[in-house]
Parts: structure tokens; sequence; C-alpha cells
């Protein structure tokens, strides 16, 4: 392949989807017959696949667009498949099909929320064929594919060359700047995607901890709930997120009472944020507030249950109703969900810099939290100042060591206590905030009670300790693995590979 | 193979250890010359493998101990391959060379922590091979092992008549009867015994949490914080490791301070509490309190980078230090224990009913409450009610329906929720009591704020929703997927396969 891009095969993960509607615009999308004039070829038409063919259209690329309509397939992933990780099975299927169409040099790209394990596989597999391989994350949702979505591309980096001027044309801009940057080798844009939608996960999760306080801890109205939101909109809050929720608690249904509350709150959860919190359990990382969210999807998702264990399970508390300055309690909140914002984005991070340690990728955390910044679900002010304190320092350790964050936390932590407090004594329920909180409290303490842990498991297992090097002797030496005898019974044995 | 356990080869997941020491005992403890008549061969000599065969050895039987001494093996296990899942491997391996050795009929025992995936296999590859396999979880620790450990067999039940004897006679007894009962097929045996591993992250933490709220809330001394943990364990904390906790603050250094002290904060996590969380991800179930468990174990990992944040981040909050009657405070926060106990225990059953049905086994939740009820780590007069409330009613949905429990968790509620808000408050980090307390908050909530999730998901990424079914209506009828145009822009096609 020479020149400028001859010829991209683009896949779109919703490749499992229906398109239910053709696009409703023309203007230079071509069909199949004319794929070898095209920009860009791009498979599966469904809502994200239609409105990036519109958004390149836009920005002057021809794109051959092609469906498959095999009813079939889509009864299979909509019914026994559902939930299974079939999407990457037809991802592959895809890969196989396009292979012999393809010359040395050409790109495939799949634009879908493939997991990075396959992404990793994929690039390799396809290298090896001479084929130019990229996953890249989209985020935006539909009006994002429209008009300009974060784009998150990896894989393999001859590629970036041919598609950078066509990805960054149709993202988003903020402040002028492309939000989409090349990510890194083989799966790490998938990964960052992935991190992303988990993070996403933790911000609604947030949302709706401070909607339920404001609804059934404070008794307030839709209308005065939208207010609020809408009030948080203009500070330190203001991202995409927020204004949606605005719009949403805004929205009557007939009878002039909010749409939302006749919504089942039965919510799914087996996608990205599944991955992110399985990724942080693999990797040892602390990622609490994401776990917690999906968590809570889970436990929304037994609504059978709950229905029945709220005819047995009393609320019984020492306060029953919400006493205090109302008009404070609701200035905390905003700060107890920026604080939590702020650890949940903090332990993103962290995840992210262990997982470029783990896997050899170099991640620029500027250029994430550019990406970020515009386009997608999680795009906010916020991320702006996320992306100024990584261009401050690339090397920075913990976002929370930043001069703005930490002021910010320092200031929101009486706020933000108050809520998890007083939420814990009326019987709202808050497991993000809390675990924001906790997590807070833990990693901001040198000396944590795993000390009593790691006792418990050398006396019943075994295990052995360490000592703490302030703490060395003759006896405990540092840097030892040592196993006391707590009983004057047991033997001198220690455990070796276990690990209880 | 004809009657009764003519050869067993058991496979003790210690493969990977190293015996320090040999068995300080002999009794009829055999060497490998005499393996044709013995009752049953064991492999691997760390302090598990040593234990039980003195064990089995107290109770008249005859064993074949062997033991790998290839140290470049143990070598590569303590360094390369340490937390990383070889141990697999040297199991796979270790069948494979004792295959040589076997006839049709003969049992395979695994007695080690495998991952109960791997177990699946096993028995079914084996099982083709006419050798039958038991995985079979054993926990104990040393002490267990040596007299009495509590024993989960699972696999292939043609198995279970010819060790049955062996296994009931070595396990625990509790009010008589062993702790030990077939479990299930295939890998339900360490299935089993990886929730019990779960909950014993859970247990553990719990007791942590309480710990470093006597210490560092309260101020109170190893003495203190012993006495208070000697009087829980006369009351409905009286178990295992709260004994163990009482001996460990005791436990005095040459200086006359308590050693648990000068004990490095840093615990590890790469095992059976990690796959529970996977499993509870994979399988959709919030098992939220072992998931803190676990992240709680990594935040103690990286010592570093908290020793750091602890010169950087301070408290800031409205109470500095605790006010209020010590005395009642102390028995709320065995209330707090044992409420969040109550809740882990509760999640743990939850998870292992899913898995029973995902699977295909037929657990038997009042057999699995009472192999734990003695031997094990876990161990605890709270099992025997778990044990009763199972024995009462075998279908129960939720340990907290049963009447017992029930009224124990509405009696703890108030100190439980003074534990949490005081702690936040206090600047302590209690992620385990918390996320209990968000859990059972929101397992008791008919109407969670995942409604305001759903319209977000279907505001941005035309996701769908389904309507409550008291607030259906004509326009917005039970049981359909429903799409909204939330802002009077964007189009009418909804998202397929995409899971935001």
């Amino acid at each position: 392949m020479s020149g400028a891009v001859a010829r991209l095969a683009s896949l779109n993960s919703q490749v499992g989807g229906r398109a239910r509607q053709s696009p409703s615009e023309t203007a230079n999308v071509e069909n199949a017959d004319s794929f070898e004039s095209a920009d860009l070829g791009l498979i599966g038409l469904a809502v994200m696949g239609q409105n990036l063919i519109l958004n390149m259209a836009d920005h002057g690329f021809t794109i051959c667009a092609f469906n498959r309509t095999i009813s079939k397939v889509d009864r299979f992933l909509a019914n026994e498949a559902k939930g299974k990780p079939i999407a990457g099975k037809a991802v592959d299927d895809w890969i196989e099909s396009l292979l012999p169409l393809l010359e040395r040099g050409d790109i495939i790209i799949d634009g879908g929320n493939s997991h990075f394990p396959d992404s990793n596989r994929r690039t390799r597999y396809l290298s090896a064929k001479g084929i130019r391989f990229v996953g890249s994350g989209v985020s935006g949702g539909e009006e994002g594919a429209r008009f300009g979505p974060s784009m998150m591309p990896g894989g393999n980096e001859e590629a970036w060359p041919f598609i950078k001027d066509i990805f960054q044309s149709i993202a988003a801009k903020s402040d002028g700047e492309a939000c989409c940057e090349w990510v890194g080798d083989e799966g790490a844009g998938h990964y960052v995607k992935m991190v992303h939608n988990g993070i996403e996960y933790g911000d609604m999760q947030l949302i709706c901890e401070a909607y339920d306080i404001m609804k059934r801890g404070l008794g307030m109205t839709g209308k005065e709930i939208g207010d609020t939101f809408a009030k948080w909109n203009k500070g330190v809050l203001d991202s995409f997120l927020i204004e949606i929720t605005r719009d949403i608690l805004y929205y009557n249904d007939e009878d002039g009472t909010p749409l939302v509350e006749k919504i089942l709150d039965k919510a799914g959860q087996k996608g990205t944020g599944k991955w992110t919190s399985v990724n942080a359990l693999d990797l040892g990382m602390p990622v609490t507030l994401i776990a917690e969210a999906v968590l809570s999807r889970c436990l929304s998702g037994i609504k059978e249950e709950r229905s029945i264990a709220s005819t047995k399970l009393e609320y019984v508390g020492r306060v029953n109703t919400f006493e205090g300055n109302k008009e404070q309690f609701l200035e905390d909140l905003e700060q107890a969900l920026y604080a939590s914002k702020i650890i949940s984005y903090a332990q993103g991070f962290m995840l992210m810099q262990e997982a470029a340690k783990e896997y050899g990728w170099k991640l620029n955390k500027p250029s994430i939290a550019l990406m970020w910044r515009g386009g997608c679900i999680i795009r906010s002010v916020f991320l702006k100042d996320i992306t100024a304190a990584y261009r401050k320092n690339p090397d920075l350790q913990n976002l929370l060591f930043d001069d703005f964050f930490n002021k910010a936390i320092h200031e929101a932590q009486p706020g933000w206590r108050d809520v998890v407090a007083k939420s814990a004594l009326l019987g709202i329920p808050t497991p993000a905030f809390s675990t924001a909180l906790s997590w807070f409290d833990g990693y901001r303490t040198k000396d944590l009670p795993a000390n009593l842990l790691q006792a418990q498991r050398d006396y019943f297992g075994a295990h052995t300790f360490r000592i703490k090097p302030e703490a060395a002797s003759a006896k405990y030496p540092e840097g030892q693995d040592i196993h006391v005898n707590w009983t004057g019974r047991g033997g001198n044995v220690s455990a070796s590979t276990y690990q209880a």
C-alpha cells in the first residue's frame, strides 16, 4: 500500500447490531460497489455506525458502508448469546472474511468495545500477515458519534499516519484540540476505553446516590432535584452527565410527573465496567469505586428479591429523619460527589499506570485526559483540570498529589464525611460515596490494620510476616519472612505457596 | 479397582512447597517403597501435608508419603512464578506423572486450593480415562490439618464411598457430626472452599477494622483491645478468628509491647479471595464485602505510596476526636461487626446458590454450613446458627429472611449505623463495615436509583429502558424496551449489543 489512505476496512463492533433504519441523510456515502474509491469502509449500521458515517461525510470523507442482515445471527445474539462474549467471535469472523480482500499494508480498524486482550491478540495476528490493526475506543453515544466522539486508537502504530487525519477530523474538539491521540501498542486503545467506561459507571453511580439522598433523604421533588443538578452544572461538577441528569429530571410524562420515576430500577452490568474491575483485581490495584458501581448494578438487577426483602427488613436507627440545615447539606452533597469523583479518577489513573507497567505500554497521561475532555460520556470541566495537572507534571504519581486536586480534596472533606455519616444514619445506601471516603482514609494512612491480618495469617497458617523497618531488631530483622509460634503449640514449619 | 480403599494418590496442592523439616513424629507413615500396602499416598510435605499425615496416622490409616525436592522448581515457584497460576500447572504435571502408575477405578485427590474450573476439567479428563478425581477443599491451617480440618470434597461421586471413612475420620467434629460431606459434582468442592476463603478474607477485614477503630479512634491499648476481643469471644462473635485475635493482641515482644504493632501492614491477595470476587462479577452477584476485603489488601500492598500520601493528605472534618459513651460505642462496634458478618455470609450463600444454578450443581446449604462449623478458619458459634437456619428451611431464599438472623440484624442496626457514621466523621477507614451497611440498605429497598441510571443510558446511548409494572400505560407498556427522545434532537435508532 502506498500513498495516503487508500483502502481501510473499519470494523465497528456494533457488528452484532441491526440497523433499524437506514441513514436519513445520504451525503457522499457510497454503496459496496464503490469500495475501491472510498476513504474508508464501515461495517455495522446500528446507531453508532450510522452516526459515524454522517460525521465522516460532513468532513468530506467518502465512506463505503455495509451492514450484515443475517437475522439468524441477530436472534442468536439477542437470545442464547446474550451477555456472553460472542461479540468477540463476531469480530474474529469479520476479520477472517475480510482477509482475502485485503492487501499487505491495509488497515483494519475495530471501533467497538472489544476486550483489550482480544485486541492484543489481533494486532499480533494481523501484523504477521502484513495487515495493520487498530483497536479504537469510541465514546460519545449517538450524539458524540454524529458530531464528534472521543477516540482512543491503539494497535499497530504504522497505521496512525494514514488514519490520523480522519480520526482527528471527526473527533470532538476541546479548546481547539482534537480529543483523539495515539494511545499505544496493541490493545492499549481499548484498554483506555475500558477504564473510561469503568469511570463512567462510577460517575453514574455517584449521581444516582446523590439523587437518592435528595429524593428519599431530603424528600425533594423531581423539579427541586433537577434544579440542584442545574446549579451543580455551573460549578466544579459541570459535565455532560450532570447536564443530562438535569434534563432527565425535568422531563415529565403526560401526567405532569417526572418520567424517570416510572422507569424500572434494574441496570445491566455485563460489560466494560466488569472488565475494569476484574482487571483491577488481576493487577492487584484497589479500584474500589468502579467495583462498587458494578456491584450496585448487580444489586439493582435482583429487583424481585429486593421487593420481597423490602417487606421483611425495616429501617432501625437512632435518627429517623433528616435534621439540620438543608442548604448546607446540599452544598456538602456537591462536595461529596466532587471528592468521590476525584477519588475515582485517581484510582483509574493508578490502574492505567500499573497496566502500562505490566503490559509494557507507554501510556501518555496528559493525552488520555485530553481525549476524555470532550466528546465522550464523561466529558467535563473536571477533565480539563486533570489534563492541566498531568501537563504540568506528566510523572505525577497520584492525582491527589497535584496542588489543585490536593486543595480540592481537603476542602471537600468535611461535607463529604457528613454526607456519608448522615446517609448511614438515615438508611440511604451510598456504596460509592462510602467506598471513596474509606479508600481516601486508608490511602492517607501510613499504618493500616493489615499488620493484624498478617499476624492472623501467620497464626493459623504459618504464612510468615515481615517486620516494619522502624521496629526491626536482631530477633526480628528487616526484610525476612518471620514465623512466630503464637501459642506455644504448633510446629516451626511454615507454609510455602499457599495463599489464604 | 475392587473392595475398599486399595490405592489412593492424594495430590496436596502444597505441590510447590518445600518441607523445611521432616515430620517430627513417625507413627505408621511409610516410605515410597510400601506404596502398595498403604491406604493412601500423599504428595507434598509442607505444613499442611505433614499435619494431615500425622492426623491420618492417629486414626489408624497407613499413608505413603512423598515429597519432591527438585530445588530448581522451588526456586522457580518462589521467584519467576510467584503469584502466577503455576500451581495449576504443577497439579496437571503430577496427574500426568501418576497416570502410568494407576489402574482403572483408582482415585486421585487434589487437596489443595485449586481453582474450581481446573477441577471441573480434571474430573472430566480423568473420568474419560477411568480414573476417579476428587477435588477437596481442606481448611483449618496447620492446627486444623493436624487435629481435624474442615473438608469439602467434590468431583467424581463414585469415589466418595471409598474415601468417606478416611475423610470423616480425620475431619473436625462439631456436636459429634463430622465437618465433611460430599459437596457436589466436578469442581463443586473447590468452589465451596473458594467461597469459604473469600468469607475468611471478609471476616479478617472486619476484625481489622474493629481493631483500627479501637486503636486509632478510641485510643485504646493493645491490652484493652485484647480484652475487648476476649469479651466478644464469649458472645455472638465467639469464633476461631476472634480467639486468635485476642491471643495476638496479648502476645508481647521482649520489650513488653504487643508484637503485632511491629508487623508490616502489607497483605497479599493473589488467591482465592480474588477468585471469589471475579466469580461474583462473572455471575453478576453483588458480593460486595469480599470484594472490599480483597481491595483493602491491595491498598495495604502499596505501603510505599501510602507513606508518601500520609505526608500530603491530612484529615479535615468537623469532629476531631471521639465524643460520646465509650462503653456504648464498644457495644455498637460488636453489633457492627456482627451485622456486617451476617451480610457477608448472606452474600456468600447467595453466590453459591447462583453458582449451583449456573453450573448445574446440587449444593446442599445445610451441609455447607455444617462443614464450616468446625475445623476451618471461619469456624464459629455463628455457623451453628446458620446450620440451624438452613436445616429448618433448606430452601431459605436469603439468610436475612430466617427468623433468628432477621431479629439479629434488626437489633444490630442502630449501633452498626453509628459505628459507620462515627468512623466516617473521625477519618478511620471502614470499607467492609460501610459496604455491608450500604448493601443492606440497598437490598431492603424496593426502588433503587437505578431508574435514573437507565434513563441516562437511554439518553446518551439509546440503550432503552423498561417501565415499572405499576406505572405501565398504553404509551409505555410493561415488558417492552422503550427509547425516549429526551432532547428532541437525536434519532429513533436504538443501540443493540453495546453495553456501556
